[in-house]
Protein backbone atom coordinates (compact mmCIF):
# COMPACT_ATOMS: atom_id res chain seq x y z
CA UNK A 1 0.00 0.00 0.00
CA UNK A 2 2.51 2.34 -0.59
CA UNK A 3 2.68 2.71 -4.04
CA UNK A 4 2.81 6.10 -5.14
CA UNK A 5 0.47 5.65 -8.61
CA UNK A 6 -3.08 7.47 -8.13
CA UNK A 7 -5.88 5.73 -7.88
CA UNK A 8 -7.46 8.63 -9.64
CA UNK A 9 -6.47 11.30 -11.56
CA UNK A 10 -9.58 13.86 -9.94
CA UNK A 11 -8.64 17.31 -9.15
CA UNK A 12 -5.41 16.55 -11.53
CA UNK A 13 -2.41 17.87 -9.18
CA UNK A 14 0.25 20.03 -10.61
CA UNK A 15 3.55 18.48 -11.34
CA UNK A 16 5.42 19.81 -8.22
CA UNK A 17 3.04 18.30 -5.83
CA UNK A 18 2.92 14.54 -7.07
CA UNK A 19 6.40 14.73 -7.09
CA UNK A 20 6.95 14.35 -4.00
CA UNK A 21 5.64 10.68 -4.27
CA UNK A 22 4.88 7.99 -2.10
CA UNK A 23 6.54 10.24 1.10
CA UNK A 24 3.61 12.41 0.36
CA UNK A 25 0.96 9.59 0.41
CA UNK A 26 2.43 8.26 3.47
CA UNK A 27 1.95 11.63 5.22
CA UNK A 28 -1.80 12.30 3.95
CA UNK A 29 -2.49 9.05 5.20
CA UNK A 30 -0.74 9.54 8.70
CA UNK A 31 -2.91 13.01 8.51
CA UNK A 32 -5.94 11.13 8.12
CA UNK A 33 -5.77 8.08 10.48
CA UNK A 34 -5.34 11.29 13.34
CA UNK A 35 -8.13 13.39 11.60
CA UNK A 36 -10.38 10.39 12.06
CA UNK A 37 -9.46 8.73 15.04
CA UNK A 38 -9.64 12.48 16.52
CA UNK A 39 -13.28 13.84 14.67
CA UNK A 40 -14.84 10.61 13.86
CA UNK A 41 -16.06 9.74 10.11
CA UNK A 42 -18.60 12.74 10.00
CA UNK A 43 -16.97 15.58 11.14
CA UNK A 44 -13.58 15.04 9.13
CA UNK A 45 -13.11 16.68 5.68
CA UNK A 46 -11.05 16.02 3.09
CA UNK A 47 -9.66 19.74 3.22
CA UNK A 48 -9.30 19.20 6.94
CA UNK A 49 -6.50 16.01 6.08
CA UNK A 50 -5.20 17.88 3.39
CA UNK A 51 -4.15 20.83 6.03
CA UNK A 52 -3.28 18.26 8.77
CA UNK A 53 -0.85 16.62 6.06
CA UNK A 54 0.43 20.26 4.72
CA UNK A 55 -0.95 19.88 0.98
CA UNK A 56 -3.58 20.99 -1.13
CA UNK A 57 -6.52 18.83 -1.29
CA UNK A 58 -6.03 18.00 -4.96
CA UNK A 59 -3.95 16.02 -3.97
CA UNK A 60 -5.50 13.93 -1.59
CA UNK A 61 -8.23 13.55 -3.98
CA UNK A 62 -5.68 12.36 -6.47
CA UNK A 63 -3.98 9.60 -4.20
CA UNK A 64 -6.87 8.26 -2.43
CA UNK A 65 -10.21 9.42 -4.59
CA UNK A 66 -13.49 10.15 -1.84
CA UNK A 67 -13.38 10.44 2.19
CA UNK A 68 -15.07 7.51 1.74
CA UNK A 69 -11.87 6.35 -0.01
CA UNK A 70 -9.83 7.66 2.35
CA UNK A 71 -11.00 6.42 5.07
CA UNK A 72 -10.87 3.33 4.15
CA UNK A 73 -7.56 3.23 3.32
CA UNK A 74 -6.72 4.94 6.47
CA UNK A 75 -8.15 1.93 7.99
CA UNK A 76 -6.87 -0.37 6.35
CA UNK A 77 -3.38 0.57 8.13
CA UNK A 78 -5.20 0.98 10.95
CA UNK A 79 -6.59 -2.81 10.92
CA UNK A 80 -3.14 -4.20 9.34
CA UNK A 81 -2.74 -6.03 12.55
CA UNK A 82 -6.47 -7.25 12.70
CA UNK A 83 -5.79 -8.05 9.04
CA UNK A 84 -2.55 -10.62 9.65
CA UNK A 85 -5.11 -12.43 12.57
CA UNK A 86 -6.28 -15.11 10.06
CA UNK A 87 -2.76 -16.74 9.22
CA UNK A 88 -1.75 -16.75 13.77
CA UNK A 89 -5.67 -18.09 14.69
CA UNK A 90 -6.04 -20.61 11.65
CA UNK A 91 -3.05 -22.06 11.98
CA UNK A 92 -2.55 -24.64 14.98
CA UNK A 93 -5.48 -27.23 15.57
CA UNK A 94 -8.52 -26.27 15.87
CA UNK A 95 -8.98 -27.22 19.38
CA UNK A 96 -7.23 -24.37 20.58
CA UNK A 97 -8.63 -21.86 17.81
CA UNK A 98 -10.93 -19.88 20.40
CA UNK A 99 -7.91 -19.25 22.39
CA UNK A 100 -5.97 -17.67 20.13
CA UNK A 101 -8.71 -15.59 18.39
CA UNK A 102 -9.76 -14.58 22.13
CA UNK A 103 -5.83 -13.60 23.08
CA UNK A 104 -4.93 -12.12 20.10
CA UNK A 105 -8.70 -10.13 19.69
CA UNK A 106 -8.00 -8.52 23.55
CA UNK A 107 -4.12 -8.34 22.80
CA UNK A 108 -4.86 -5.32 19.99
CA UNK A 109 -7.24 -3.88 22.83
CA UNK A 110 -4.92 -4.01 25.65
CA UNK A 111 -2.28 -1.97 23.38
CA UNK A 112 -3.09 1.63 23.74
CA UNK A 113 -1.36 2.08 20.03
CA UNK A 114 -3.51 -0.25 18.53
CA UNK A 115 -6.70 0.53 20.26
CA UNK A 116 -6.83 4.02 19.42
CA UNK A 117 -7.46 3.58 15.61
CA UNK A 118 -9.43 0.60 15.80
CA UNK A 119 -12.13 3.04 18.64
CA UNK A 120 -12.01 5.54 16.17
CA UNK A 121 -13.25 2.72 13.22
CA UNK A 122 -15.94 1.28 15.87
CA UNK A 123 -17.29 5.12 16.88
CA UNK A 124 -17.37 5.97 12.68
CA UNK A 125 -19.03 2.46 12.07
CA UNK A 126 -21.92 2.95 14.80
CA UNK A 127 -22.21 6.69 14.07
CA UNK A 128 -22.08 6.37 10.03
CA UNK A 129 -23.84 3.60 7.85
CA UNK A 130 -20.70 4.35 4.72
CA UNK A 131 -18.51 3.62 7.79
CA UNK A 132 -20.07 1.01 8.99
CA UNK A 133 -20.20 -0.58 5.01
CA UNK A 134 -16.34 0.37 4.88
CA UNK A 135 -15.79 -2.18 8.53
CA UNK A 136 -18.01 -4.74 7.31
CA UNK A 137 -16.28 -4.60 3.54
CA UNK A 138 -12.96 -5.01 5.58
CA UNK A 139 -13.81 -7.31 8.64
CA UNK A 140 -15.95 -9.56 7.33
CA UNK A 141 -14.19 -10.58 4.31
CA UNK A 142 -10.85 -10.18 4.76
CA UNK A 143 -11.00 -11.70 8.46
CA UNK A 144 -14.38 -13.82 9.26
CA UNK A 145 -14.47 -15.11 6.16
CA UNK A 146 -11.09 -16.89 6.07
CA UNK A 147 -12.07 -17.69 9.86
CA UNK A 148 -15.51 -19.61 8.53
CA UNK A 149 -13.50 -21.25 5.67
CA UNK A 150 -10.84 -22.76 7.91
CA UNK A 151 -13.84 -24.19 10.47
CA UNK A 152 -15.71 -25.75 7.44
CA UNK A 153 -18.57 -26.46 9.16
CA UNK A 154 -22.44 -25.67 8.42
CA UNK A 155 -23.05 -22.29 9.44
CA UNK A 156 -19.68 -21.35 9.51
CA UNK A 157 -20.13 -17.38 8.49
CA UNK A 158 -23.05 -17.17 11.40
CA UNK A 159 -21.10 -19.27 14.17
CA UNK A 160 -17.81 -16.93 13.52
CA UNK A 161 -20.04 -13.89 13.69
CA UNK A 162 -21.79 -14.97 17.07
CA UNK A 163 -18.08 -15.62 18.53
CA UNK A 164 -17.37 -12.17 16.95
CA UNK A 165 -20.16 -10.66 18.80
CA UNK A 166 -18.87 -12.24 22.27
CA UNK A 167 -15.54 -10.40 21.59
CA UNK A 168 -16.78 -7.19 20.30
CA UNK A 169 -19.29 -7.01 23.10
CA UNK A 170 -16.09 -7.08 25.76
CA UNK A 171 -14.58 -4.43 24.04
CA UNK A 172 -17.51 -1.93 23.54
CA UNK A 173 -18.18 -2.69 28.01
CA UNK A 174 -14.37 -2.70 28.50
CA UNK A 175 -12.61 -0.38 26.65
CA UNK A 176 -14.94 1.90 25.08
CA UNK A 177 -17.92 1.89 27.94
CA UNK A 178 -15.91 1.08 30.56
CA UNK A 179 -18.08 -1.10 33.14
CA UNK A 180 -16.81 -2.18 36.17
CA UNK A 181 -15.72 -4.38 37.25
CA UNK A 182 -14.98 -5.79 33.73
CA UNK A 183 -12.81 -3.04 32.13
CA UNK A 184 -10.38 -3.35 35.13
CA UNK A 185 -10.12 -7.01 35.59
CA UNK A 186 -7.01 -8.72 34.86
CA UNK A 187 -6.98 -9.53 31.02
CA UNK A 188 -6.48 -13.74 32.33
CA UNK A 189 -9.60 -13.97 33.63
CA UNK A 190 -11.49 -12.62 30.64
CA UNK A 191 -9.59 -15.38 28.57
CA UNK A 192 -10.19 -17.86 31.32
CA UNK A 193 -13.97 -17.40 31.11
CA UNK A 194 -14.79 -16.56 27.27
CA UNK A 195 -12.05 -18.15 25.45
CA UNK A 196 -14.03 -21.20 26.13
CA UNK A 197 -16.97 -19.46 24.78
CA UNK A 198 -15.49 -18.45 21.58
CA UNK A 199 -14.33 -22.16 20.79
CA UNK A 200 -17.64 -23.45 21.76
CA UNK A 201 -19.67 -21.02 18.89
CA UNK A 202 -17.03 -21.95 16.45
CA UNK A 203 -16.59 -25.52 17.10
CA UNK A 204 -19.58 -27.33 18.79
CA UNK A 205 -21.52 -29.30 17.18
CA UNK B 1 -41.63 10.50 36.52
CA UNK B 2 -44.71 12.26 35.76
CA UNK B 3 -43.93 14.61 38.75
CA UNK B 4 -43.97 18.43 37.66
CA UNK B 5 -42.13 19.61 40.91
CA UNK B 6 -38.85 21.15 39.47
CA UNK B 7 -35.55 19.01 39.73
CA UNK B 8 -33.20 22.25 39.95
CA UNK B 9 -34.90 26.08 40.41
CA UNK B 10 -32.15 27.36 37.56
CA UNK B 11 -33.76 30.05 35.09
CA UNK B 12 -36.89 30.45 37.08
CA UNK B 13 -39.21 29.99 34.64
CA UNK B 14 -42.10 32.67 35.07
CA UNK B 15 -45.35 31.46 36.48
CA UNK B 16 -47.14 31.64 33.26
CA UNK B 17 -44.94 28.97 31.92
CA UNK B 18 -45.06 26.49 34.87
CA UNK B 19 -48.73 26.83 34.89
CA UNK B 20 -48.72 24.07 32.46
CA UNK B 21 -47.20 21.51 34.56
CA UNK B 22 -47.01 17.43 34.25
CA UNK B 23 -47.86 17.67 29.83
CA UNK B 24 -45.02 20.34 29.32
CA UNK B 25 -42.91 18.64 30.74
CA UNK B 26 -43.65 15.05 29.35
CA UNK B 27 -43.52 17.76 25.59
CA UNK B 28 -39.92 17.99 26.58
CA UNK B 29 -39.10 15.32 27.67
CA UNK B 30 -40.47 13.58 24.14
CA UNK B 31 -38.56 16.40 22.28
CA UNK B 32 -35.55 15.47 24.09
CA UNK B 33 -35.75 11.80 22.97
CA UNK B 34 -36.16 12.93 19.56
CA UNK B 35 -33.52 15.10 19.50
CA UNK B 36 -31.39 13.03 20.75
CA UNK B 37 -32.37 10.32 18.65
CA UNK B 38 -31.54 12.05 15.55
CA UNK B 39 -28.74 13.90 16.58
CA UNK B 40 -26.87 12.25 19.51
CA UNK B 41 -25.65 13.43 22.62
CA UNK B 42 -22.73 15.97 21.27
CA UNK B 43 -25.05 17.72 18.60
CA UNK B 44 -27.78 18.39 20.74
CA UNK B 45 -28.67 21.42 22.59
CA UNK B 46 -31.07 22.51 25.30
CA UNK B 47 -31.82 25.16 23.09
CA UNK B 48 -32.81 22.86 19.97
CA UNK B 49 -34.81 20.47 22.88
CA UNK B 50 -36.91 24.01 23.70
CA UNK B 51 -37.27 24.68 20.75
CA UNK B 52 -38.72 21.60 19.25
CA UNK B 53 -40.82 21.67 22.21
CA UNK B 54 -41.97 24.84 21.70
CA UNK B 55 -40.81 26.29 25.48
CA UNK B 56 -38.12 28.68 26.66
CA UNK B 57 -34.88 27.24 26.80
CA UNK B 58 -35.22 28.07 30.94
CA UNK B 59 -38.30 25.81 31.25
CA UNK B 60 -36.41 23.05 30.25
CA UNK B 61 -33.08 23.76 32.71
CA UNK B 62 -36.10 24.81 35.45
CA UNK B 63 -37.77 20.91 35.11
CA UNK B 64 -34.55 18.69 34.28
CA UNK B 65 -31.40 20.91 34.88
CA UNK B 66 -28.36 20.42 32.84
CA UNK B 67 -27.94 18.90 29.16
CA UNK B 68 -26.54 15.84 30.59
CA UNK B 69 -29.84 16.07 32.96
CA UNK B 70 -31.72 16.09 30.75
CA UNK B 71 -30.44 13.07 28.61
CA UNK B 72 -30.82 10.89 31.67
CA UNK B 73 -34.21 11.66 31.86
CA UNK B 74 -34.70 10.86 28.99
CA UNK B 75 -32.99 7.71 28.58
CA UNK B 76 -34.59 6.43 31.72
CA UNK B 77 -37.64 6.91 29.39
CA UNK B 78 -36.36 4.89 26.56
CA UNK B 79 -35.45 2.14 28.98
CA UNK B 80 -38.06 2.02 30.72
CA UNK B 81 -38.77 -1.41 29.20
CA UNK B 82 -35.31 -2.69 29.97
CA UNK B 83 -35.52 -1.56 33.20
CA UNK B 84 -38.36 -3.72 33.80
CA UNK B 85 -36.12 -6.42 32.61
CA UNK B 86 -34.86 -7.69 36.13
CA UNK B 87 -38.10 -8.91 37.39
CA UNK B 88 -39.33 -10.65 34.18
CA UNK B 89 -35.60 -12.19 34.05
CA UNK B 90 -35.46 -13.20 37.31
CA UNK B 91 -38.72 -14.88 38.32
CA UNK B 92 -38.56 -18.42 37.32
CA UNK B 93 -35.63 -20.99 37.89
CA UNK B 94 -32.19 -19.72 37.20
CA UNK B 95 -32.14 -22.57 34.99
CA UNK B 96 -34.24 -20.92 32.15
CA UNK B 97 -32.80 -17.34 33.01
CA UNK B 98 -29.87 -17.64 29.72
CA UNK B 99 -32.73 -18.13 27.55
CA UNK B 100 -35.26 -15.48 29.14
CA UNK B 101 -32.39 -12.94 29.44
CA UNK B 102 -31.45 -13.35 25.74
CA UNK B 103 -35.25 -13.22 24.67
CA UNK B 104 -36.06 -10.30 26.35
CA UNK B 105 -33.03 -8.47 25.05
CA UNK B 106 -33.34 -9.27 21.26
CA UNK B 107 -37.22 -8.49 21.51
CA UNK B 108 -36.80 -5.47 22.43
CA UNK B 109 -34.56 -4.95 19.41
CA UNK B 110 -35.93 -6.80 16.88
CA UNK B 111 -39.00 -3.99 17.86
CA UNK B 112 -38.25 -0.88 15.55
CA UNK B 113 -40.23 1.54 18.27
CA UNK B 114 -38.03 0.36 20.91
CA UNK B 115 -34.94 -0.27 18.63
CA UNK B 116 -34.84 3.47 17.57
CA UNK B 117 -33.96 5.30 21.21
CA UNK B 118 -31.64 2.38 21.92
CA UNK B 119 -29.39 2.92 19.48
CA UNK B 120 -29.59 6.76 20.13
CA UNK B 121 -28.06 5.85 23.86
CA UNK B 122 -25.47 2.93 22.13
CA UNK B 123 -24.25 5.89 19.69
CA UNK B 124 -24.17 8.70 22.42
CA UNK B 125 -22.40 6.91 24.58
CA UNK B 126 -20.01 5.31 21.90
CA UNK B 127 -19.66 8.80 21.07
CA UNK B 128 -19.25 10.62 24.06
CA UNK B 129 -17.94 10.16 27.73
CA UNK B 130 -20.31 12.04 29.84
CA UNK B 131 -23.28 9.83 27.47
CA UNK B 132 -21.11 7.03 28.31
CA UNK B 133 -21.45 7.91 32.21
CA UNK B 134 -25.18 7.65 31.99
CA UNK B 135 -25.35 4.75 30.34
CA UNK B 136 -23.39 2.72 32.89
CA UNK B 137 -25.41 4.69 35.92
CA UNK B 138 -28.51 3.17 34.55
CA UNK B 139 -27.94 0.11 33.10
CA UNK B 140 -25.08 -1.34 35.30
CA UNK B 141 -26.82 -0.02 38.41
CA UNK B 142 -30.49 -0.98 37.39
CA UNK B 143 -30.08 -3.56 35.78
CA UNK B 144 -26.66 -5.59 35.39
CA UNK B 145 -26.50 -5.16 39.33
CA UNK B 146 -29.77 -7.03 40.15
CA UNK B 147 -29.25 -9.90 38.04
CA UNK B 148 -26.17 -10.26 39.47
CA UNK B 149 -27.83 -10.06 43.03
CA UNK B 150 -29.90 -12.63 41.75
CA UNK B 151 -26.78 -15.18 40.81
CA UNK B 152 -25.31 -15.02 44.14
CA UNK B 153 -22.26 -16.49 42.97
CA UNK B 154 -18.41 -14.93 43.03
CA UNK B 155 -17.73 -13.22 39.97
CA UNK B 156 -21.66 -12.54 39.53
CA UNK B 157 -21.34 -8.65 38.28
CA UNK B 158 -18.17 -10.45 35.81
CA UNK B 159 -20.80 -12.64 34.92
CA UNK B 160 -23.61 -10.71 34.45
CA UNK B 161 -20.86 -7.99 32.16
CA UNK B 162 -19.88 -11.16 30.00
CA UNK B 163 -23.08 -12.35 29.46
CA UNK B 164 -24.24 -8.86 28.69
CA UNK B 165 -21.50 -8.58 26.51
CA UNK B 166 -22.13 -11.33 23.96
CA UNK B 167 -25.62 -9.61 23.51
CA UNK B 168 -24.77 -6.42 23.30
CA UNK B 169 -21.92 -7.63 20.54
CA UNK B 170 -24.88 -9.03 18.67
CA UNK B 171 -26.71 -5.83 18.69
CA UNK B 172 -23.62 -4.13 17.03
CA UNK B 173 -22.92 -6.48 14.24
CA UNK B 174 -26.83 -7.01 13.37
CA UNK B 175 -28.57 -4.21 14.47
CA UNK B 176 -26.09 -1.24 14.20
CA UNK B 177 -23.14 -2.59 11.45
CA UNK B 178 -25.27 -5.10 9.92
CA UNK B 179 -23.41 -8.20 8.94
CA UNK B 180 -24.75 -10.65 7.01
CA UNK B 181 -25.81 -13.43 7.70
CA UNK B 182 -26.26 -12.43 11.38
CA UNK B 183 -28.25 -9.31 10.07
CA UNK B 184 -30.88 -11.60 8.65
CA UNK B 185 -31.38 -14.64 9.85
CA UNK B 186 -34.14 -15.77 11.93
CA UNK B 187 -33.95 -14.86 15.80
CA UNK B 188 -34.76 -17.82 16.42
CA UNK B 189 -31.37 -19.66 15.16
CA UNK B 190 -29.57 -16.80 17.40
CA UNK B 191 -31.05 -17.67 20.68
CA UNK B 192 -30.70 -21.46 19.66
CA UNK B 193 -26.92 -20.43 19.69
CA UNK B 194 -26.60 -17.84 22.35
CA UNK B 195 -29.07 -18.67 25.11
CA UNK B 196 -26.83 -21.84 26.39
CA UNK B 197 -23.86 -19.41 26.10
CA UNK B 198 -25.58 -16.64 28.21
CA UNK B 199 -26.78 -19.20 30.41
CA UNK B 200 -23.29 -20.61 30.97
CA UNK B 201 -22.17 -17.12 31.89
CA UNK B 202 -23.85 -16.87 34.42
CA UNK B 203 -24.54 -20.21 36.31
CA UNK B 204 -21.55 -22.55 34.68
CA UNK B 205 -19.33 -23.56 38.03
Amino acid sequence: MTDAAPRRGRGRPSRTQTEAGPATRDRILEAAREEFSERGYEKTSVRGIAKSAGVDSALVHHYFGTKEQVFEAAIEVAFAPALDAPEMVLKGSLDGIGERLTRFFLGIWENPTSRTPLLAIVRSAVHNDTAAAVFRRLVVAQVMRRVADRLDVPDGELRVELAAAQLVGIAMLRYVIKVEPLASVDMERIVARVAPVVQGHLTNP
